[in-house]
């Protein structure tokens, strides 16, 4: 990692931190139980990828950070809430996430469903609020997008192909739509937000949410290298995981070499595209360089 | 039920179910399961409270019903992914609703939590659409006001208090917010919605808002009031399970003559509310005679 990059990413997390601890306080109420989960989960640290790419877009069109710090809060929101469920024993069912026991674990199920359900309307509560944008049509184009990126044609229905992979054997394209659905939706999604708030061309929305599709590939792949290379306590969770379900990933598909080659050139591709922007995107090149060679 | 008022439901019904099936169509992709699971839950029958209320509540501006329909079916989906996520094991674990097995007995659980999961950011995506209304502010002011109301403030709220009735001990009051948050935020949300896309003076507004907050809690007394009076069979559910689980209700507070008595009196000053619009609001004011002499 460029320590311009581990600079920036350092930055980018104290910024939304700080926002999310705003935007989702603690409750005095008989209710703070689930404000306690949400928190717990928002706050259990992670790579705050999404937020970055958010912000590193944004700040190609100088958006101020207090509005792309907004969106990258209501992403992160969204992210946390689809862990919560993703961890819950009738999904994947793990007990560790970075390390720490996974918020069901920490509290109790039927919590840890009410918490990611009251993280997806605050995503929008987030994004919609007038300190988001003063344009009323900026922050209705934020929230659809995120809507339609959310659900079941986007996150939702590629985390539905991925729970019949147990019992179906997908061949390349299949497994290239699931993760452009499960992972690539929402990393696509910060990036083009940042061109939404910052009043982008088309051609510089397009370009950025290209980008963002290929490099949420190539970080999925790097995942199911990582997955089978690292032990549980690189990763701060249970490992190897898919091979053991006997589940089709690129490496059972393109083996290895073939998995390394292909991430390598999506990070290629992906880079390609910020041409557009010249020198200014370095830090959107240097994250793209990272998510293939970080080690957890 | 008034003739008038049956006729009404009837028509409801059909316009939002049709208006559903457009808006959560079935899918030939890997994904499709998903839908399935959506399409079983929002079709399961019911009686489209929420969607009457926000019909008939526009009705009293002339809101065209393509605009209010949108604006049923989005409650709709917030109500239904509310039910499936409550039947769950780790929350009520219902097996049956309506008479038909719940969506995780139905499907699965995971698929029952993707289903809820994807059924909120649909209704969000729904309200945002230039077709719910060519106004981007009004459509803002739906969706912000729906995420308030479905969110940790409000719905899910509710739901985590209740479920920790069976450990603690709740007052009159406690319960009045409980059931405030748990059931009346979405009642009174559908009242509003009407008054939103009706372009009503908040005068009118703030009327069919609290009209939505006392129908709200005379819907839940009754239901309290039916859950010891009625059988299995007629509810379609399991009953007398919050009397098994040792929680607090109206009636253990009030007992079932004062919680009559509360209901009654709740009804007649909704009605009250009512009588700034004069005779052309006799749909409402039957419905809030129903909620307290139905059966079912």
């Amino acid at each position: 990692m460029t320590p311009a990059l581990a600079d920036a990413l350092k930055a980018c997390s104290e910024e939304v931190e700080t926002a999310l601890d705003g935007l989702c306080p603690t409750s005095p109420e008989l209710e703070g139980r689930v404000f306690d989960s949400m928190r717990y989960s928002l706050f259990a640290g992670g790579k705050r990828l999404r937020p970055f790419l958010v912000l590193a877009a944004g700040d190609l069109f100088m958006v101020p950070h207090e509005s792309s710090v907004r969106a990258a809060a209501a992403i992160e929101m969204i992210h946390t809430y689809s862990l919560i469920h993703d961890d819950l024993p009738c999904m994947d069912d793990d007990d560790l996430r970075r390390g720490k026991p996974t918020n069901h674990r920490q509290f109790d199920e039927a919590t840890a469903v009410l918490a990611g359900d009251a993280l997806q309307p605050l995503a929008f509560q987030t994004l919609l609020d007038a300190a988001t944008d003063p344009d009323a049509g900026i922050r209705l184009e934020l929230a659809q997008s995120l809507a339609r990126a959310a659900g079941a044609d986007g996150m939702v229905g590629g985390q539905m192909i991925d729970l019949q992979a147990e019992t179906t054997s997908y061949d390349l394209d299949q497994i290239t739509r699931l993760q452009n659905m499960k992972t690539g939706a929402l990393i696509a999604w910060s990036c083009e937000a940042g061109a939404i708030l910052g009043r982008a061309t088309a051609k510089e929305r397009e370009a950025l949410r290209q980008y963002g599709l290929e490099l949420g590939l190539a970080f999925q792949i790097a995942d199911d290298i990582l997955d089978i290379e690292s032990t549980p306590e690189e990763m701060g969770k249970a490992t190897a995981k898919d091979a053991e379900a006997g589940k089709e990933t690129f490496i059972t598909l393109m083996g290895l070499e073939g998995a390394r080659e292909r991430a390598a050139e999506l990070v290629h591709n992906a880079t390609a595209r910020l041409d557009l922007f010249g020198e200014r995107a370095f830090l959107l090149r240097d994250v793209a360089a990272y998510v293939i060679e970080r080690r957890s």
